[in-house]
């Protein structure tokens, strides 16, 4: 082997550059037996019961199918082993096994390595040399790269021999977006693929941004449609989702970007699709996942805008089966598919991408349907197949037999008995039955969203994200636009705390029109009150904008994000004082308002002592605590699955937070997704938290919770839950107990 | 304003496609009036005493040069209250001031906005109309965004009427290289810059690649008559640097990178390029300061070969001004550049790149000469001028006065008796005036660092790095190949204990030949543990290849970086029992390591006491533990002002992890720049820390320091840190104290 890398570098692309999956893999074993001139090279996966199948062999006979049984052989000890296993003289060593019809007794020299695929052996890359020859040890550091690679890249390789099985039951594992449980026939959702439009010309300028015109007004109309159908069903909650794609039309900033890349030259579908990409990626970029999920607000609106202009009509109402539920499934699910099925018909909705933040689940909420969202992969599925949509696990069910679906029936069953009971609730406040007044608030970012958290029952805005309307325009936001933003808010809360948190941009290109150099770790980067301290005249804008918003009002709380340092908290406050009394000397009647910081950054928790004097009180802001206390991005795909808010330090650093604030006297709340899980709530609860603030679709459900157990039991369970080490124990102590208590509707 | 994004890019690019600085800013004021529709836009520049001077001004004649006193008019008005100030009628407004010879008075239009750079203001902005009018609220917010965006655009730019002043006395801020203070005159050392090659074809393959063998002999001599010169000077500690370049030299990896990219009919400087950026930017990804300054090193041996390809000699000794000491100045000054001038008259080095931890500063350090490295700005400077290097403080002065040169020389006289001092302690243990002894190790991770750690008196190594072998490699190293590297540090430091720690590779793209996607957040990802756990084999061999390198030593530690979760610690402790079954049946006569934790990750603290029964001691990495503490990168210039270990929170933190772990009973040591900075290792002491490990450059000096403290002293002065809100307060508190006990020559 001359260059590694290159041989590498080479057999990788030999499985890229191949046809069939099968060609592909036996590819790869020639390339090896090549590269490092091996008589044999063999590639085994593993398969149920610890049994390894052959799935590729070059230059050897071998029978078809070949299945070694559970961990025997020299090829189970280094399944076994995990490591390389490397022999001159293979016959003689003790796990050694004859197959019959494989004619390994032949070739002596032996080298085995294990692919692993994050810590689980999936299979074994076998080298057999005719004569008595161990590899050396960079060889076998070689293979042990290559094997590394391969697992990787071949484990979802199905070698096409195997019949692809189309099994009753299949489970697929997704993420809850929205809870109940459905069961109907698939619809696939055709794809209006924006993101495959062509960079292509315009004839014809002029005309193109009149088409362009027309078309929005054209859309805007269409949704007006849709929301009339939906409003009979879900009632005026969901008005605001419509209201927000209206206001996405109508804002000039879409329509002038859209126009201005025509004027380039460039055909409607492509400026269209420049776009709405240019908007959906300044918020993917973001940490927060309620402003991250926004991004599919744009690309559905791109989508519909490219289907109406590709003279599509907005999805027809089912013909033929009209009696029959339908389950709507695609890699994306629009809220314009939602409205083209009669609301009693729509029995689930399952996508590929998505979150529980999405608008379709939001919707899907709103109209009782259940949803699972991020599923690993579509399988192979019909048109008119039976699928059953459990949004309260996660989980969907392909082709169930009778008994399962008669199971899940009665789960339904279940859930509208649990609905009608937190029916029963609304109106009273979330209080434990041992009398615990805990308040329950609304997270919020979007004017669309305030109807729903009022009528969700929320006591005011717990956390108020000020970032959107500075990342839809060209330029920031001035403070009469800022004041008239915030005065809604403030106004439809009157009388009921609104917690504003000041921007918290930065850390990625998030504002398209200020300078910032991308970050190597965006998340520990120049962010929150580091980018507005540094910003001074941005951030009085927006504190001259809200205090003036709330004149008359004295309902805002401001809460200041990512504060790490006593002076950071120093400097706001004398800029407060500057601006109350410049406002002040301007004639305006307003009083300073209530400061408070997010507890997210973990150097906050011991300088709380310090603080307590300066602000008035404390929100833990239990996502980004949990990511640095973790060290985890849970965005990060290859980590995501070791983020739990239940984790024992995560829980140990919250209760030290808790114990602080009381030592110090300040109110303490907690924002986060950890304050609608109901496991998390329950430890919460016990750890005495006196506020907590969710989406408002969730809070209903947490007021049931809250309304069904004592303190004095949920303070036990804490103390039990920190003496475990794990989160899956502490899952399950308090899913049992929460089962035992008859409130297992929440903690499936 | 159609666009305000695209008149904004417009203004942006006048800026960049002017040609003098003086064009640039008159074009800037320009495009901003005819935006906005102005009759009048200027832009004023902050100067001293807070006076405003008149840099650029569109549409009115202006006296030359106009400078508005300090805080005076409304242009004061708007730096002081740092936000837009928006008049209909600027004449009526109280803080309005008249100026004689600026015809205002005709424009009563007035907006002004702030320019704002890191939280100072920098300068305002000023629109005029000729009517009474007041901007509307989006231009308004318009010329902030343009502002914001100017601020950071503009402030360097000098217009070129105002004369280049050359003060005396110039001081320039940079960073500690290394100590002691040093008078000479400069010499800039030529950039032989292989960076700005182009990509050129080469004519005959076959003699190219001759060509470049016969290259690597040249250099490898040249380096072996460059070490001999030195030599006689340092001793033999340096000699490890020079091995590390001819180890690099010799390795295949380079050469057959750089014989690959000639066979793909590249040029010998360009083949040579490609290879030298590829490797550099491997260790430059890294996170880990030592590791990252590595690429230093790569660099300085890449241009190396390019000068002697371009048939330059290596530096001549300086003709002419054999007696006068030589300050080397330069964007990067090499070690060769240091081994050309002869040792009794070299006084200081300065880089405007470069760390403490690159080679240059290392060997500078061994030879006593001071080094600033990183400074800010390369000032206006010629061969001959005089500096003043004050490797103590990082700071530079240029053209010194005959006072200012004096006291340095004071400043020298004491360095040298403090030096004087150090030698006197060699050998003697690093034990507190009242008794208490702390172990001092050194943290390496090249065989060529064995040596000085050993000669500082290193009592072991507290930190071994492992990543090395792993990234200059085309694949994973072999087992054997691990055996021997690590065999070497455990044999040099025999009967003493050496802590290496697990491979900690992952996060950004280190590892060429391992599948590994880009992260958002790399720092929060797949990394230290996470990722070893998830390629199990290639830890397997790893841990194999150390518990057979320790075979009859048994003086192998091994550390787990990042570990977040107790079944993380779970599945290492029964792989390692594994790998302990399996060596022993093959026949190894071993002996199970002990076994510990980095705590870097700030969930492991409170989960330290679930783990004490399964982990032998407990090491601090405080670089990362602070910056997760702070959620801020110290690599991102942004925001690295705002990093210091010294952090009340971090501080509070490591205190509560010393406390748990004596409650534990588990031995607590702590590795990273804490370490070897003076006044934490004061607080450090206070707490009762029993082991530092520290680059063994810095090992004399803070064995004095313990040696000249009481632990009662310390602990008092911890207890008074504790109470201090900010970094500052804590620095000043021990530095105080630490000049009251003599101690000064440390703290500076």
């Amino acid at each position: 082997m001359k260059d590694p890398l290159r041989e590498l570098t080479g057999i990788v692309q030999s499985v890229a550059l191949s046809e069939s999956p099968d060609e592909q893999i036996q590819q790869v074993v020639i390339a090896i037996s090549r590269a490092i001139g091996a008589d044999v090279c063999s590639l085994y996966r593993k398969a149920d019961c610890d049994n390894m199948v052959l799935v590729a062999c070059h230059g050897l006979e071998t029978p078809s199918p070949l299945v070694l049984p559970g961990g025997t052989g020299l090829v189970g000890l280094v399944a076994r082993s995990r490591r390389p296993i490397n022999l001159s003289d293979a016959a003689t060593h003790p796990d050694f096994v004859h197959i019959p019809g494989l004619e390994e007794d032949a070739f002596p020299g032996f080298c085995g390595v294990p692919l692993v695929r994050r810590g689980e052996v999936v299979g074994v890359l076998v080298v057999l040399h005719r004569r008595q020859y161990r590899v050396s040890d960079e060889t076998e550091a070689f293979l042990l790269t290559l094997a590394s690679h391969l697992a990787l890249v071949l484990v979802d390789i199905k070698p096409s021999g195997v019949p692809i099985p189309r099994p009753p039951n299949q489970r697929i594992t997704g993420q809850k977006g929205a809870p109940g449980v459905g069961i109907g026939r698939v619809r696939l959702c055709r794809q209006y693929d924006l993101d495959a439009v062509p960079d292509t010309a315009c004839d014809d300028i002029e005309r193109t941004v009149q088409e362009w015109h027309n078309l929005l007004v054209t859309v805007s109309e269409d949704l007006c449609e849709e929301r009339e159908a939906l409003i009979g069903d879900a009632g005026a909650s969901i008005r605001g989702i419509f209201d927000a794609y209206q206001m996405m039309l109508n804002d000039t900033t879409l329509k002038d970007r859209v126009e201005s890349e025509i004027r380039t030259g460039r055909s409607l579908p492509s400026a269209l699709r420049l776009a709405v990409h240019y908007f959906s990626d300044l918020f993917l970029a973001m940490e927060d996942a309620y402003l991250k999920a926004r991004h599919e607000d744009i690309r559905h609106l791109g989508n519909k805008l490219f289907h109406a202009w590709r003279g599509g009509q907005h999805a027809q109402p089912v013909s033929g089966d009209q009696d029959s539920p339908v389950v709507l499934v695609g890699t994306q699910v629009s809220v314009s598919d939602i409205a083209a099925v009669p609301g009693e018909n729509l029995a689930g909705v399952v996508c590929l991408e998505g979150s529980s933040l999405s608008h379709t689940a939001v919707l899907a909420n709103a109209l009782g349907v259940p949803v699972v969202v991020s599923i690993s992969v579509l399988p192979d599925m019909n048109d008119g197949d039976e699928l059953i949509v459990d949004g309260n696990t996660g989980h969907v069910i392909l082709r169930p037999t009778k008994t399962v679906r008669e199971e899940y029936r009665r789960l339904m069953v279940r859930r509208q008995r649990f609905l009608d009971r937190l029916e029963s609730i609304h109106g009273k406040p979330a209080i434990t039955t041992d009398g615990v007044r805990i308040e329950l608030l609304s997270n919020t970012g979007l004017l669309a969203d305030i109807t729903p958290g009022l009528k969700a029952g929320a006591e005011g805005v717990g956390l108020y994200r000020t970032e959107i309307p500075f990342m839809v325009r060209s330029s920031f936001p001035g403070e009469e636009e800022q004041v008239q933003v915030y005065r809604q808010v403030l106004s439809a809360y009157a009388g009921m705390p609104v917690y504003m948190r000041t921007l918290d941009v930065g850390g990625d290109k998030q504002l398209p029109y200020l300078h910032m150099e991308p970050e190597e770790n965006p998340a520990l980067g120049w962010r929150g009150i580091r980018f507005t301290l540094d910003n001074i005249p941005l951030l009085m804008v927006q504190v001259r904008a809200m205090i003036r918003a709330s004149q008359g009002l004295d309902n805002l709380h401001i809460l200041l994000p990512m504060v790490s340092a006593t002076d950071e908290l120093d400097i706001f406050l004398g800029l407060l004082d500057d601006v109350c009394r410049q406002l002040q000397d301007e004639g305006y009647n307003i009083h300073c308002p209530q400061v408070g910081v997010m507890v997210e950054v973990p150097a906050a928790i011991s300088q709380l002592i310090f603080w307590r004097k300066r602000i008035d009180f404390v929100s833990i802001g239990s996502n980004d605590l949990s990511q640095y206390l973790l060290a985890l991005d849970r965005n990060n795909a290859r980590v995501a699955s070791r983020y739990d808010p239940v984790h024992p330090a995560v829980l140990h650093e919250i209760q030290r937070i808790v114990h602080i604030t009381n030592t110090c006297g300040l109110p303490v709340s907690l924002c986060g997704e950890m304050g609608s899980d109901p496991v998390a709530v329950v430890l919460l609860a016990g750890m005495g938290i006196q506020r907590l603030s969710m989406s408002s679709a969730k809070l209903p459900e947490i007021k049931w919770l809250i309304r069904s157990i004592s303190q004095t039991a949920a303070r036990e369970l804490l103390d039990e839950a920190l003496k475990l080490e794990s989160v899956s124990d502490i899952r399950t102590l308090v899913q049992n107990r929460l089962q035992s208590l008859g409130l297992g509707e929440l903690t499936v």
